[in-house]
């Protein structure tokens, strides 16, 4: 037969049934994460119309997309799940309750050009907050709660949540007088910690037009030890500028309450998070030993959410995390946790007679029992049978032969221990559950051996 | 700003939130029902090159398939997960342990011409067990077990598997020397349960060239009430044939050690399930009160996986289950479970002080205890936020005013009972966890009142 040569997309992740098992546990830990705060799953189509995708339109986003015809119908795979959120609202707007949480975790693409740590299909890890014409503050004080416990979850425990407002930096523009350059500003600060205060400072005077005396203002802000002490002698002359101090100070104010240790929370003035959209709180989170991998989850606060679908204002709030980039960030600096069981099952079950129901029998009361048990019939040697549990790391063998048979008994070997005992169903049953109650809360993350 | 309405393509399932969570249920009960059987999750692209994916080709697939170029790249959104397990099996072989057994539940997509319950993009939820060279009969033995396992743990009880075996079919045939119009005998006999014996018989001799007593024989068989028994005149003639009977002996045999009710569970010679796929034992599902629907869950024994991509012999077996549309039909039929909590939050707190640090600490304290909590701080009426909790299903709302701050405590109200009592967080997480103990537990299918 003439065969196809069998191969996986460049772009692409696949992993093998171990490392599927560390991601997917992820993904319960933020499914579980997210619910806690009382945010409600939501899965929308991977395609959608060309026209409502793409109806905000522009640049990069144009380029990247899947987008192809079937039958005269304009197709488009998701390239994030913001746009189909904003999709959903506006569609459903008089069947949902506002304020509406909303968490999802799915795959987007992107036809980006394939390169190390560029995917053309992730996973992204979304959680919004919608509001109904207006949204408290406080829901913008959440979020650096849920990133907290979201990640200590995971396992993972070096790391930094930063957190600005667009409203102290639009205000703060506006003080100085760079309302004209503000775009440009914005993009040249948030390349502060790239290139240096030095450089900035040049691109500012020279290619921005920026007073030297207001550059020298801004960076000494952006510098300060104590931000929110720097911003106060600007109080007073400008509104926008005094909102943004105001809920940047609730924000604060809240992290102890939320939850949020001290030294994984900081306001960071020079954080920008692109350009028109966000325009309150915005955040990013940083690994302490990783900088250079950038931020691991971002997002921030935006006043219209589905203005392309709707005259309904529907301000929100919300942050993604790229899961599929982060797994594979993990995994090349080591951080994914080796001790974590990944094994299918927790009993291989050798029956060594030939008729099988006495272990097919204990295999379905250790099911029964919520004991993920694999019998292994197959014609192999008993060698062979306990090296595939070796391979697949199983925890636990069970032997029945006539003996066991006859006294309605198991006999159980710890595979890690060696130990072996012969005991009857219900003791197995114990035995497997107080072996496993340490592995089964083992996170898929260690960043501290 | 031009605006563009929003829409859902026709064919793609999108649910509000309740219902979501309601099928989310249902994805979460199958992966643990798959794990009791040490199935290991598998994710692989929804992104194929389409030679690889159309490497088997032909018909209706390639008809349906949605492929698009992206650069120079010729790419197809896979139509099943069959094709991409054999890729992944074809591609991984020397880094996977045999048997391999793997679930995926995953979107699948078909861009069929739209009508009533047909999705384009729906999911399937799959199990296979892949052997290396040869696979022993307990795997299938073992299927209707995992069947009645999965819908009994989602609340389905009324329905039945039926199991035959090709090779009983194809022996059948040859011993009645229909060898030649095998194929054609096959699918005619499928439509016995529609069209009834006479038509068939008809169809078999006038079209089909079928010699009527070989006819009226096939018919007796496949009507006998005891399909075991009648097979028994039948052997020692035909090889082929006495290697079915026996494999179908086994999977009766062992029904009752893997638990499965004998009112759950029969041999029904009719079932062939397609023509050149399956090689050994077959399954379908039958919702008893709904035979209309057709079948819920299907699979059978294959002998060669890959075969379009290696030359090493993978047999296997599998099932799958068209998880879209049952659950469209559940919620057509009314099986839904309407009384399941689909909440997205066990408390909606109320905070009645300027100062929110005791609800969000409150908050905390309840999120750290596994309690799903929600704050609701938006400037809206008392009133107004009892009757987001009720719109929810969000079972208890927590006021804390100056008396409750004063004394440490929290008023608890029972939204379901009217029952209100103030207590001290500790209090509040064990009133609701003993609440919600018999809530959690609840299936998403109702089908016993």
């Amino acid at each position: 037969m003439a065969q196809i040569k069998p191969r996986t997309l460049s772009g692409f992740m696949e992993l093998l049934p171990a490392r599927q098992v560390q991601f997917d546990r992820m993904v319960d830990i933020l499914r579980k994460s997210y619910s806690l705060y009382g945010f409600t799953p939501l899965d929308t189509p991977a395609i959608e119309a060309s026209e409502v995708l793409l109806a905000k339109g522009g640049g990069e986003t144009e380029k990247q997309i899947y987008r192809f015809t079937k039958g005269d119908t304009d197709l488009s795979l998701r390239f994030d799940l913001t746009v189909p959120l904003a999709k959903y609202v506006a569609l459903h707007q008089n069947e949902l309750t506002f304020p509406f949480r909303r968490f999802q975790i799915a795959k987007v693409y992107r036809g980006e050009r394939a390169q190390k740590g560029r995917y053309r299909e992730f996973y992204q890890a979304d959680i919004d907050v919608i509001g109904d014409g207006a949204l408290d503050i406080t829901n913008e004080a959440e979020i650096p709660s849920i990133i907290y416990k979201t990640f200590t979850a995971l396992g993972l425990h070096r790391f930094k949540i930063r957190v600005n407002n667009r409203k102290v930096l639009n205000g703060l523009f506006a003080l100085l007088g760079l309302e004209a350059q503000a775009g440009d500003v914005m993009r040249t600060i948030d390349k502060l910690e790239k290139i240096g205060s030095e450089k900035v400072r040049a691109i500012l005077v020279d290619d921005f037009a920026v007073p030297g005396e207001a550059a020298d203002a801004l960076l000494a802000l952006l510098a300060a030890e104590d931000p929110m002490a720097a911003l106060e002698p600007y109080q007073g002359k400008n509104q926008l500028f005094d909102q943004g101090v105001s809920e940047l100070s609730t924000v604060v104010k809240y992290m102890s309450a939320y939850g949020v240790p001290e030294d994984h929370f900081m306001v960071d003035l020079t954080i920008a998070r692109g350009l028109d959209y966000y325009t309150g709180t915005v955040y990013e989170t940083v690994m302490l030993d990783h900088p250079e991998i950038g931020s691991i989850c971002s997002g921030g606060r935006y006043d219209n959410l589905a203005e392309y679908y709707t005259d309904k204002q529907l301000p929100g709030v919300g942050i993604s995390i790229g899961l599929t980039r982060l797994f594979s960030v993990l995994e090349a600096q080591g951080y994914l946790n080796d001790q974590m069981n990944t094994a299918p099952a927790d009993v291989l079950i050798l029956p060594m007679t030939e008729d099988l129901s006495p272990a097919i029998s204990f295999a379905t009361a250790l099911r029964e029992a919520g004991v993920r048990a694999q019998l292994h019939c197959e014609k192999k040697k008993f060698k062979q049978k306990l090296s595939y549990a070796d391979k697949l790391s199983i925890p636990f063998a069970a032997f029945l032969g006539e003996d066991e048979i006859a006294q309605g008994k198991v006999t159980m070997k710890n595979l890690t221990t060696g130990e072996q005992q012969t005991v009857t169903p219900a003791e197995a049953v114990a035995l497997v559950q107080a072996s496993l109650a340490g592995l089964s809360g083992s996170v898929p993350i260690v960043d501290q051996p």
